[in-house]
């Protein structure tokens, strides 16, 4: 048995009602009385039901996230962002983790929350289904898909994803490389690879290089996609440059540059899109198109929160990408 | 408004009892019945009101995971044991994300949860605080502790960090080396650095080497405890071999060494404890004595499953460890 509301009335001396109003903080009673009343609760071990006490409210604050299997650091910046925006306004969290990325791990995992009786919902990074979104408009529940751009009308928190690929070849152009390649991107996505790939044919467009399909190495943003590249030709003719569409895909760049002993950047020059602190750990330090995953969660959860207290409008918005300086360039 | 029982029972055109037999399985109804039911809840978007259900229930099939900020990879294959396992026996789980590692942030995520009418506890990878523990005891609820060794008298599903030193050293020695350093491990926490320590020690009396106590680095198992080694002083002359006490570690002395021209594994062997995937990232690969996440996050899930099922008693257990071979190791 947990203890209850009860045995606190009776172990601090004063009646139900008091303590009810005490331990929520609402209507009147003397701080004496509720500082003896705490201390006796924290003592007892007390913890507000909140399951019972969200039934009972319209509001209840908790967020619901839910989270898929990551590969990269992403989440966990995504997380803390969340976190900390989530914190500073008296919200709780529960996470609703999504084991695969198949279409049960999505419908069950959303269920999970939907049912859970929250506030908001956050989609961190998920390739949402089309039933999913359905699902979710049914349950009257507002909630935003954070980091990943959807082929549907509902609000999202992203990167410009045109932009990241944009200012990678931008970079690049500006240090002289004029056959660049762009490695590992879903092509078929209409979204982030889509995306990426229209910025990177948009800046060389303005400086007058015409684009060469055959540079483009779709893939599916993985290290394998990223490993593969330099396996398959004798690409230093090519190209002098590599436009990586993730971290993963350009470590896998460099592992393979690596083993067949081409030197980066002497030899061939990479840049990465993400920036995460896996492009800190390489030697040398890959240079990055960095998206802000941190302030990403947090600008998301606060519009959840207003949207939830105060009834405000969601909708979508796009987080400024920055230029983190590695070692992986070189001008030629 | 969301979508209720009552709907559903006037859409399908059957009495209220009727969708909850049919929707909480239990007592009896005809197939045909039971799945137009079901049809039609699915079509209105109904879910089953979990907090309400969990709240008249005495085990809701819940497991409530605490999980920390993490900086290694851990957290993922940990949570991908926790999910196949609770997913086969049909239980649902919700995490408390630990924003920080201070004492706030711990007691704020383990209310979060001890509130929430769920079924058990892990907790994963976190330094509980002793405060907490009485806490947890006084909930009443079951819990564990997962991949952290807590010198207190709770149940807990670990890797055996004295066996993850000693047979780091053990491999070490085994191809000759006999000046063996142990960089990074925090040496006053009596639970996973002070084990570690022990297993090396014990590897090198086993061997009639005579402990040193100036090859020991203290540090906190990050990146910059690895890093600081090479750089305060010329190693290359008192020992031959390095055992760093995480991967994070092991980055960070292979970062070091690249930065001064020292060659792994020709001028200096390295072998590292977890192995998590960013062992495998690395050129050359890192040699590690691998800890199994994912069999941890199963097993643990398991115990606290038969625990709220079958009342079976909660213990202590260690998963085994394995040698996963780089290229970072040299026979001398």
């Amino acid at each position: 048995m947990s203890v209850t509301i009860k045995d606190v009335a009776r172990e601090a001396g004063v009646s139900y009602a008091s303590v009810s109003r005490i331990l929520s903080n609402k209507g009147r009673f003397s701080e004496a009385t509720a500082q003896r009343v705490r201390k006796v609760a924290a003592e007892l071990g007390y913890f507000k039901n909140k399951a019972a006490s969200d039934l009972s409210s319209n509001a209840p604050r908790v967020i619901g996230v839910v989270m898929p299997q990551s590969h990269t650091n992403f989440a966990d910046s995504l997380m803390q962002g969340i976190y900390d925006a989530s914190k500073a306004d008296g919200f709780d969290i529960i996470i609703s983790y999504m084991g695969g990325d198949d279409d049960k791990a999505q419908s069950a995992a959303i269920e999970n929350l939907v049912s859970r009786n929250i506030a908001g919902i956050l989609l961190l990074s998920i390739q949402l289904k089309v039933e999913h979104v359905k699902r979710l408009q049914h349950s009257k529940l507002p909630f935003i898909s954070v980091s990943v751009t959807l082929p549907y009308d509902i609000a999202t928190v992203t990167s410009d994803d045109f932009d990241l690929g944009y200012q990678a070849c931008q970079f690049l152009i500006a240090q002289g490389h004029r056959r660049i390649a762009l490695v590992g991107p879903q092509v078929n996505d209409q979204t982030v690879g889509t995306q990426r790939l229209k910025g990177y044919q948009q800046a060389l467009a303005e400086h007058q290089i015409s684009f060469d399909e055959a540079l483009v190495f779709p893939g599916a943003f993985d290290y394998e996609s990223g490993e593969r590249l330099l396996q398959r030709e004798t690409i230093l003719e090519r190209f002098t440059a590599v436009i990586a569409a993730s971290d993963m895909v350009a470590l896998g760049v460099m592992n393979a540059a690596k083993d067949q002993g081409i030197s980066i950047p002497e030899q061939l020059s990479l840049i990465s899109i993400d920036g995460t602190n896996l492009t800190q750990l390489t030697r040398p330090r890959i240079t990055a198109i960095q998206q802000d995953f941190h302030q990403m969660g947090e600008v998301a959860t606060r519009m959840i929160i207003q949207n939830i207290m105060a009834n405000q409008p969601l909708y979508t918005t796009r987080i400024a990408n920055h230029l983190l300086m590695g070692q992986t360039v070189a001008k030629i």
